[in-house]
């Protein structure tokens, strides 16, 4: 049971952001321009930072998410993103992904874990200095977004169907308007 | 030395909000609503929380940011700042105040740290359903801002009187237009 009163039925993040639209404004705007803004880094990159993110702090709502959306942007691989959580230094991605996952991977340990050697493998790989940017910042989202979902103990279904569902949903209409239809909370 | 490329000489997020404003927008938007919005916490409180967590991740930057906001919205009272630090369960607060800050530590170590006794402590000390949620979140979202400000190796003023006359500015002026002014990123 969630600790505080939700609106029921709504799966992870989605009880909170009803309880309060306020916060959900600038959480679902922030997720848009990370996840599908502009970038040189592809969408499906960037939701592979989150989900491994997430996996790394144990949140089953926004791993499975997040992984997705991911794996609906890799058509539908599922096995990549399986062993990216396992390991991604040995999945079938790019040299400067790896780097940058290494880079997340830190900063969800704690943001002084990231050092300039990891910063200067991934600009080896040919980060920029806005992928590194976007990629710590990523990272740090995710650890803001999981404790979110998990310190409120928030429900997470266990079916894969509906996250396969969900996550098409999420990378074909975006984070903005994924919260606009909910039911309000009860007071 | 920053791990990538800021315009010079802005202390701690500052530095990477100029370099993306895109992000720093809703950013900004959420510190404001979670810290300046209409609620029965009062920002004081809010902010002693954000110091809470920031210190709890070791973030100079950012206890010290928001350590000055609170102590300016308590009359100046610094060293209750550092007393909460230390220990706030002997600190000069409210009872309630100290059940929000045990759910804000555990938020920071985890979101599954929290528990149904955390809450019923809260709930026991008057907090309220919306007092318990942006309680978990503004510890959640300085999980994000630590590791951004320190993620990306910012640099951090050590003059106690920089922090004062920025955290009398954000106390008054608020967050959405904290970095309306800076200059822009040297691509």
């Amino acid at each position: 049971m969630a600790h505080i009163h939700f609106p029921e039925g709504l799966p992870g993040i989605l009880g909170p952001m009803a309880f309060s639209p306020a916060t959900a404004k600038p959480l679902n705007a922030l997720a848009e321009v990370l996840l599908r803004g502009p970038n040189s880094l592809s969408a499906a990159d960037r939701e592979m930072i989150a989900t491994y993110v997430s996996s790394q702090n144990d949140c089953y709502f926004c791993q499975h998410a997040h992984g997705a959306v991911a794996a609906y942007r890799m058509q539908g691989n599922e096995k990549l993103i399986a062993d990216i959580k396992v390991n991604f230094e040995s999945a079938a991605i790019s040299d400067k992904l790896k780097a940058l996952l290494a880079i997340a991977g830190k900063t969800q340990k704690g943001g002084k874990q990231v050092t300039s050697a990891d910063v200067e493998r991934a600009r080896q790989q040919g980060a920029t200095d806005k992928e590194i940017h976007d990629t710590v910042l990523i990272a740090a989202a995710f650890c803001m977004f999981n404790r979110y979902v998990d310190g409120l103990a928030t429900w997470a279904p266990a079916d894969p169907e509906m996250y396969r569902e969900n996550g098409k949903r999420l990378a074909d209409v975006g984070y903005v308007h994924s919260t606009d239809n909910l039911p309000a909370a009860q007071k």
